[in-house]
């Protein structure tokens, strides 16, 4: 254990999920951070809290935004239908705008306010949906955008957006979380769930969630309606 | 007329007035974008939204974050107390953690989602407390970042973060505001505030503001407690 803090973005999803675990394997002493942000599927948070508490989170916080303020995405308005898995080309219509940006900038306000320089966020740009927020390129720039934000310009600490999943597949992602003892029946990934949080299992977000349990040869604990 | 939106963050302070009479003069048609963001002093919100008026602004949206969540600043924590103008070295304890950073990205996301790539911010270099959010090399990593956070990083268009009164000094800044017709008497500066709203005259901002009145040879219409 280092009992350094890091400050992880927790969406109740498989790969954040994985991505704590990761953070916590590490030894960091971990603050666990979720948004309420106006999306259509409240049960994420219920998914993060549980999850938060089974790891054993020194604080998890939900920041209330109300990102539905302005919609321009299937996610947050609900006169967008989700579509289901294929149906789109490009960034799709689940993209909300400048989600992580926003995201990751509260987590660096977080960070520096407790004294710590450690965020992690479970990007991943291999098994996507094509979101331009999860790529390389945007964690790097931001990284260096945070540390001139911020105390860091004037100081010899520099934040760290560490990114573990970024290069792995669903599988592989699957695979290290199930070694590190992550309950993936707890998370949920899908776009559209019922009014019980069930999986539609059609959205791209199921899609790719399903393919990688079955490529992982783990069995997919995923309730779906 | 160009009717280009354009997203302006208004605070309620001199510069951010002055911001958005430029951005109005340029010919955008004004979107403004202000935070609750558990500031000491809500009084700026009152005059955010009486400057927006009288500017004539197409919307005024006032975003609910809650940075007071995690302290860290004399504006948000009623336990750090604010300085006198020059008792600080460095950074100073009023500075809010990644306020600007928050912001900025709210600003992103505002604009994708209503079709602007234009956002005015009235950050200066020349008579501020020394805050690194308010910093040239910010803000041109801020927009690199933002451009690959949204649907800019795959399109043609792309963001571009106007901060007009970048390099005037604050007796600049109030003439340019004149000439442009802003009634300074709506704004507040202060970080420190009475319950009437009346500025201390004591604090950082009000020094700067209070110098740059003197300098330019303007009337300082600011009530003083």
């Amino acid at each position: 254990m280092t009992g350094k803090k890091a400050i992880i973005l927790l969406s109740g999803g498989l790969d954040s999920a994985t991505c704590l675990a990761i953070a916590k394997d590490m030894g960091f002493e971990c603050y666990a951070l979720s948004f309420s942000y106006g999306q259509r599927h409240t049960v994420e948070l219920d998914r993060a809290a549980e999850i938060a508490k089974k790891a054993g989170v020194a604080a998890h916080s939900v920041i209330d935004i109300n990102l539905a303020l302005w919609g321009g995405s299937a996610l947050t308005d609900p006169n967008i239908a989700v579509p289901d898995a294929g149906e789109s080309d490009g960034i799709p219509v689940t993209y909300v705008p400048a989600r992580n940006l926003i995201f990751l900038s509260f987590a660096a306000a977080y960070a520096e306010a407790i004294g710590s320089c450690d965020i992690f966020i479970g990007v991943n740009s291999i098994d996507y949906s094509g979101y331009p927020d999860c790529r390389k390129e945007f964690i790097d720039s931001f990284t260096q955008t945070a540390n001139l934000a911020t105390k860091a310009a004037d100081e010899k600490w520099k934040f760290k957006i560490h990114a573990p999943l970024q290069s792995m597949s669903k599988k592989e992602i699957i695979r290290k979380g199930t070694s590190l003892g992550v309950d993936y029946s707890l998370t949920t990934s899908c776009y559209n769930p019922d009014e019980l949080g069930r999986s539609c299992g059609k959205c791209d977000s199921c899609a790719l969630r399903k393919a990688g349990f079955a490529e992982a040869g783990i069995p997919d604990p995923t309730i779906y309606s």
